[in-house]
């Protein structure tokens, strides 16, 4: 790929992490903490993400590049996220991701805390995929804060995570992965509106998951490049310019505020 | 009926079409997914619907028209519904159905999960009828995408509505009938109201319906045109304007963007 | 009292039961359904209330008066609400009643379903009293509409509200009175957050009431002239100016729109 | 301290009591009732604390200076907040806090009227501490209107709180004491998010707190000055303004109406 091309693709990401990641606050995805970060495609040694800033403010200037150690590409002495690990132990591991985001979703916490396994129950859950791995930092490495910051707890935590698309954190959040970075938005916003509805079901008095071949053909659907992740895409960024939040559009690169 | 009136009749629907699809979005009935078709009174051989689009975009421009068996009336080359046959083939089996939605509320996907019944537990609940039938996929067709894409899947899903006006689809949303936009989206939103009421005074110990005489005169009640549904659209349509996404009102069957 | 000062406390009145109206709409006690009156201070024969409309549309404009026996005092033909017998045999009953509201909201109904006593939990909760009475037209009307639209329906709600303030409806919603129109509303509001309240204790195992004494207080608290609910009433008045749907201020008593 | 130096952070206090009020209403945390005050650094007499208002429309002309009495360090005649003596007695008792909160969340209601113990469920929740006292004002005073208006129950709350960070109070709300005001901020919407997720893990089954460790080193990591809660401080000031209810820039000390 030429070099122009190439920075024109790292533009355009940049781009998209910032409306994802609003996107993702105004679906009350993410709160004030979380991050989104993204591989540039056809530069497998490295990612693009977020100086640690409050998510609902990010524009493309805060976006860094950083290798896959998770260390800074530039020197610039910019506070970062203490727990790009997650981001970099996942890339290493995984060359078919091109997205993550690690986030404490109120729809996931509950699933969480109590451990009840999150199963796919509708069409669109699907996208959880048929095992939603569960980590606890607590049986490898004890009491800790809880943050996943030593690139063991990232490995450990990609281990866990293995071939599946995501994985909750006990008492902590959750990380997902994505093909791209609308594919990563529908997901995670699935993944929530789907453990709202196990949770609304369970107390009804029944919550069954999707058969699995329901879950793998509806999974694929879900997947489907330019197919829903692209209506969703459309549909979640008006209804962030309809918050009044949407970013600039005359400063495309730049800070919105 | 002369070609001129049809033709404004046609006009009304689409702008309706609009202001339908976009108010239901914004009372939480329709999320990225869903959609909205109207008969033309008097044109009993197809029907209108939008191209694919997200919902809360929709402009009149996207309205095209669709044969009864759902195919375009006029070869555009749009992108279309994957599920448009369950438009076409309740049109079919249906002659007093006008309107119809599909979508895949929060509010509704509890009951399609857990198989719970859906009963009129209020009075605006009466709407849906002494009886919602409850559509499984899985017994006829076996393992799906759980989309309604073919014509014998369109009609079994018609043959489970029967004479009724609700039905729940098992573990994917609900197919909802109106003699009216006005009608419909009363419906669709005290359908929604309803189970989210049924489902708290279920929690509360005892969520029992009204009495068969209650739903036949409350449900008479709600279906009476020009009244309670008269009403709504106008509070909606109000509630649509202050969320700032009303359609354009200078350009009534153009884009609203 | 003198005429123009009457005409002044209804022009006042009616400005209030639009800013009540539509303040109760933005907090989520009414939706398109629902009606408040209010008495002209010195005026025992009659009361002020919304022709039938929208709620979130209601002007000065459209406010008419009504006898004690429901019917407009002057003939205007416009289309009124069916069940304002509700606010005139009250008034009837209670001379201390100065202002009624009838509503469905979502935090009551499934006390008006389930039939589970709605009792004070916490300090502004004491507002709705010792004893939350509990009305069932089936009992004494059999199958009807669920609408109260008869003299006698009217009278009979009457009798159940007796000297308390805040009557339940089966299957139906809620009447609920008010020495003043901010009495009202904070009556109204609260009573929903006391529900909400209940119901969320109840999921935690345990929902007892206020003691008596503390209800006798608190509640004597709640309703203090001046205090309180004027509190409350410039909050709720600043939170629907930002909404969007505050009463045009340049036109006090037309419409809004 | 300088003179100069002391009115320099009396009056940033003052524009951040009302920064953080109002993120407090925005985020759902207070609703009309519920006051923050703050002490100013280098003076342990006294504090700052608004008049009598709504919380939303708090600007920095209604907050004065009160003794540790609780008394108005200046006569002004303004009409007072009737609990201010929980404020005095706190900072008495600890001169580590700088800042209180005494509100009344839709979130905690639950647990001060089952009386079941809110516990740290998730990474953030640990802000709450590894316990969380229950005052029972009833006990000590028997029935009262559970304001808390007498230096003696001021004291006696304060006495409840001990050495921690929450205190729940019996059918009436919590009082929340921080470092600083975006401590205090962080503590609240915290507490609230976390008695959400526990109450959300309860009906999945399973609310099991964090280790003694876990709470332990996470409390500390959200207590960190200068880190979480400065990036929470600059979210909820970004959504206030979203909300259009962000103070008056050109007026910083002023009213914002």
């Amino acid at each position: 790929m030429e070099l122009g091309s190439m920075q024109k693709l790292a533009s355009d990401l940049r781009r998209d992490i910032v409306l994802a990641t609003r996107m993702l606050v105004n679906e009350g995805v993410m709160d004030a903490f979380g991050h989104i970060s993204a591989r540039i495609p056809g530069d497998p040694g490295g990612y693009l993400m977020s100086r640690a800033c409050a998510p609902n403010l990010i524009a493309a200037g805060d976006i860094l590049e950083f290798t896959l150690a998770s260390d800074p590409a530039r020197h610039r002495g910019a506070q970062l996220f203490a727990e790009r690990v997650i981001h970099g132990e996942i890339y290493k591991a995984r060359p078919d991701v091109m997205a993550i985001v690690h986030c404490h979703p109120a729809s996931l916490l509950p699933f969480c805390i109590s451990a009840r396994p999150l199963v796919p129950v509708f069409l669109m859950g699907a996208t959880i995929g048929r095992h939603v791995p569960f980590w606890d930092q607590q049986e490898e490495f004890g009491d800790t804060t809880l943050l996943v910051v030593k690139p063991e707890e990232g490995r450990s935590l990609a281990r866990a995570l293995g071939q599946d698309s995501v994985v909750l954190m006990k008492r902590h959040g959750a990380t997902i992965i994505g093909a791209s970075l609308p594919d990563l938005v529908f997901r995670a916003v699935y993944a929530c509106r789907n453990a709202d509805a196990q949770s609304a079901a369970h107390a009804l008095g029944n919550a069954v998951a999707l058969s699995d071949g329901e879950i793998e053909r509806a999974g694929a659907l879900c997947s489907r490049a330019g197919g829903f992740s692209s209506r969703t895409w459309d549909f979640w960024q008006h209804q962030l310019e309809l918050s009044g939040n949407g970013p600039a559009r005359s400063d495309p690169v730049g800070r919105s505020r």
